[in-house]
């Protein structure tokens, strides 16, 4: 199947497939031609200034900076954190259509390896260099002034977390969406919108010094807010600016059922999405064990209340909407996940579950958006819940204590955070996605929707059988 | 896919589906309407024990407790542990018929969200609280009791143990069990059936004492008997009490062959389960290395035996035979892991792998038992060998001397061992199948089973192309 | 699915599949009879001498060799490997025609464990060793010299490694050979010609050894030569003596373009693959963050740009191409991993995708060779760009110096290994597949191809919704 390269099926429609794949817009034939150049000389650039700066360094000059057993423990998170991609493209590529699969797991691929390059670009710097006044990191471009091992250890925590955020948003903008597009978006998201907010919590921005207002810090273990709200809402902005789906809504806005093509890679997706979770909320102090009672607590009530809602209400066992209940309570548990007792974990998944339907249903109704796989909800909405329920369940461990531990500030600082990222998220969001709507332009024409993204875009149905 | 909350497609249906997923039984109607109840209520006790209980505990009060780096490997081997439950559900969805996929992976699925619960309710108190009498656990239901880090550690551990024992069984009884009765059974495996013989060999119970009776410790390292022969022979008494696919046997009871739909599900399925293995045996020992080159070889040797048996049989390479014959001899390495040699680890594979082909043919065709997946075989019988393999090749390592160390008093503790498993299993799992059976009912109508389990019980086909 | 061991189906069937599965060879006939007893002697011969020299041993009186962090960091690498044979099992059943997917899976799945067996007996002495005069390792068949945890743990590492090597060629000898000859292969690759290039180069030989020549050892950290270029080169000798798909050459000796059949699991392949890759350049020094970030970056880096490529090619966005060019990236990046920085890791990747895409177009278009998946060029021909780079980007970092270092000699000896890793492949791979040709026959008939290898040679399609 790799054996066309120069092959007379694409030579032949080389021409054609330009003119198919953007037939309302010169801009998207010239930033078609353009952004490769874009990319490498973005490359070109990350190299020369790689080795000038970078040259001298030798990795073995800092090993005493160096822990073994808390390396290996970041190491093993990261490798599950990254392996969370395929569990997104899976869960995605099974709610949809399979006339839009090639095309939906194009980008959920193609999105961390963009979202890799210019977080190794920028992101890191900004999220993690020294900050300048609480605002942002400036320090370490291209990583050229790591030294240490220890560096490189937080660099790919921190990047398998950033490539999370960026592919949460697949979803939600799935089958309508040009990929050169969507490309673009997942350069600039792991290059600044989500750096910038990690930084603020995590990278010793302001969030994270809100004592200097009399508050205790806003506090997030594993990112709720800085990875899946984030993602979420940027999520919300993305379907928002591209719009709904052909057929999605009636001309009087009640929505149609557009059912997915594979239970399976539904299923498949959330084992390795709760797989993953695993690493996700790793520790490496002594809560290592609490951290994995809770994910598994959280992730396993939000799936059971999840099932008999929807066995209560329609009479059916409904695994969709299970899965993710099981993630809503995941990504709820994910802040507080270190700082709550297991019974609490489990009353998080609880509330997680019918939060996300709510907030499914509210979307699609009220809001008149169209979300083909929950993202906006399980990420987003629960990503708020996860912000709020630090301050409600915190019980001191860890030294955050909330309303459990007779503490009311810290749901206040919970709040704020709640307020920036939901800010934060949709303004940079919608400005992303109207930038790349009146430049490369966002949305599929109605032709290569129905026709299906696989064989307007790529040329390639995703089955043959 | 997610789009359909409230929408007209179940809306309208709702009644319906209640009708045709309970044609013929008042008690599953009324079940349905009252078992959400009952696990409110469970959830609602559960966090107010833990409240009142569980408030002061400050999980950094025992820091001295833990070990980084051991705390480390069973946290790995507990996330791989937890991943064989997406292997489970693949091999076994499969081996069964495309229209009843999503009935069998809801139920792959939630089982472990099911037994999760039960398990931090009930299960782990009874399993490895302080023992009465070596009978059974009587401290820290609901967590309550934990007050370090280490706990949180062992429970995770411990859960994805009890998870993998209840999902067993969802393949003996695929393609004509009701949901409702299945997600029953999760919950009674997970706080009962399986802690309580776990306590009696691993959680300080009478079978790890036989000393008292002047024999060694019955050993079950990693859990062959424990895990595997608990929830294979469940699945038996599952099997016989739900009774066979219809179509399955002919009116003179000769075997029908009903064709699975999936063989790549079935490969991966076997690639996940022989991946989170490793983490099943794992050691945080001297023997950490020894047991995954046992555990390798034995899977590898059960493999290529099941195979070339296949070969001479029927001159075809049956690789559904292989990945079962792998899964044997993994099943068979499972209990003397730690305790023998390689070479041993290689016999006891090439060893498992006719002992399973043998057991699938006796449970179809004398037993006259419809087993789609050979659950039943590869866990339960080779679950015995496992057990039984100790006493033969234990060669002194960890202190446990079978045959091969010239100690004939071992495989007496085994044999003992072997058949409290087995009585143990089917009278509990012939006492819970029958319950459900007269109280929920836990087969589908003919009807349902006939248009599938999919449309019937969840109006979703697992596949739209 | 299970429920046919001497069912009607198969037993009314199998003189005729004997017949149909050697209708051109009593060779075949004679073998497929002959081997069962091959292996069952060699395993008897194993056990045996497992038995007499092993007998004594005691696996805890070591424990003072082993390192619990740096086992668990090698044992937890191990897995992520063994999972690789997944990742390699899905790429290339994505690739090829339905017809072959039983065929495919059942080779990837069952090389692993052939060359698990035949490692154990033969490769881990041949390659691990004590040295006879830098040629071949000569001690600890069957592993009965290992006499502590420390050797079990580096077995395992080891293994896998095999293990990977072996399953390189199943892709680009798809579609069209015969089972018997590919487990005969597998088997032999494992035993001998994997093990003794991986001796000269990790185990003590010459290649490690050119100190004695004035020459700096030639380096290759995780193995693009050890492992990708040898298993690539062997699958180009694979292909060539096996031939070409029926219907990929036009009379004219141009190429026709074979579409594969199932775009997701190309993908969740490659993610399997890349998450592996974590495990096969994990280091337990200090550069265990600095291995991670480079396999990332590379990784990526090759993935964006080969779909960028395509897309200035062609107008569409190439997922297939993509997917090889993580891989490409992945596999250039395995040797110099830990001796360069990551802005060399991010060229490494950039420069790796062209060269494969060049490469996969050479290979089809000039040498007239069929892979239906790739593999000769991105193991193969990456695999030797990978032991070029760290004759080029090796900065110093433990101890390899480049030429970025100033030093011109590292890379002499990288060219040497490129030439002896070639010539060793490509002589002993043509040597045993024609061996195998002569003997066993390895082409299947035209008939069985045109059927499709899964119901010529299995009676199972791999599909049946």
């Amino acid at each position: 199947m790799l054996d066309n390269l120069g092959g007379p099926v694409l030579g032949d429609r080389r021409e054609e497939m330009l003119a198919e794949t953007a037939p309302h817009s010169r801009n998207a034939v010239v930033l078609r031609r353009f952004l490769p150049y874009v990319i490498a000389g973005l490359f070109a650039a990350a190299l020369l200034t790689g080795y000038n700066v970078a040259f001298a360094q030798d990795i073995t000059s800092d090993a005493d900076n160096l822990d073994q057993g808390s390396n290996l423990i970041w190491m093993v998170g990261a490798f599950l954190v990254f392996f969370m991609q395929a569990g997104f493209a899976f869960l995605g590529a099974g709610l949809i259509r399979s006339k839009n699969v090639t095309n939906y797991m194009t980008k959920s691929f193609m999105d961390f390896a963009m979202a890799s390059i210019s977080f190794w670009a920028f992101g890191f710097a900004l999220m993690w260099g020294t900050s300048a006044a609480g605002i942002a990191g400036t320090t370490n471009f291209f990583l050229t002034d790591a030294a240490d091992g220890q560096t490189y250890v937080d660099w790919v925590f921190q990047m398998v977390f950033a490539g999370t955020a960026a592919t949460i948003v697949a979803g939600a903008v799935a089958e309508r969406t040009k990929t050169q597009a969507y490309l673009a978006y997942s350069f600039i998201v792991g290059a600044v919108i989500y750096p910038l907010y990690g930084h603020w919590v995590w990278g010793g921005g302001w969030l994270g010094s809100l004592e200097s207002i009399g508050l205790p810090a806003a506090a997030d273990y594993a990112g709720s807010g800085v990875v899946h709200a984030v993602g979420g809402f940027i999520a919300l902005a993305g379907a928002v600016v591209v719009g709904a789906r052909t057929g999605k809504f009636n001309a009087d806005g009640r929505p149609n059922h557009l059912p997915g093509h594979n239970v399976p890679f539904v299923i498949i997706g959330t084992f390795i999405l709760f797989f993953g979770w695993f690493g996700f909320n790793i520790n490496t102090g002594d809560s290592i064990g609490l951290n994995a009672v809770n994910t598994l607590l959280a992730g396993a009530a939000g799936a059971v209340v999840a099932l008999y809602i929807q066995l209560v209400r329609t009479g059916r066992a409904d695994i969709l909407m299970a899965c993710n209940g099981a993630l809503a309570g995941l990504v709820g548990v994910t802040a507080p996940v270190a700082f709550v007792e297991p019974w609490s974990a489990v009353l998080i998944g609880v509330i997680a579950a019918p939060i996300m339907m709510g907030s499914v249903w509210a979307i699609e109704n009220i809001l008149k958006v169209d979300d083909p796989v929950g993202a906006i909800s399980v990420h987003g909405t629960c990503g708020l819940w996860g912000i709020l329920a630090v301050g409600i369940f915190a019980n001191g461990n860890n030294g955050v204590e909330g309303l459990v531990a007779g503490n009311g500030t810290q749901i206040v600082s919970q709040l704020i955070s709640m307020g920036v990222v939901l800010a934060w998220a949709l303004v940079t969001g919608f400005a992303m996605f109207l930038l790349l709507k009146y430049t490369m332009g966002v949305r599929a024409t109605r032709e290569e929707e129905l026709q299906g993204m696989d064989l307007a875009e790529h040329d390639l149905p995703a089955y043959d059988y």
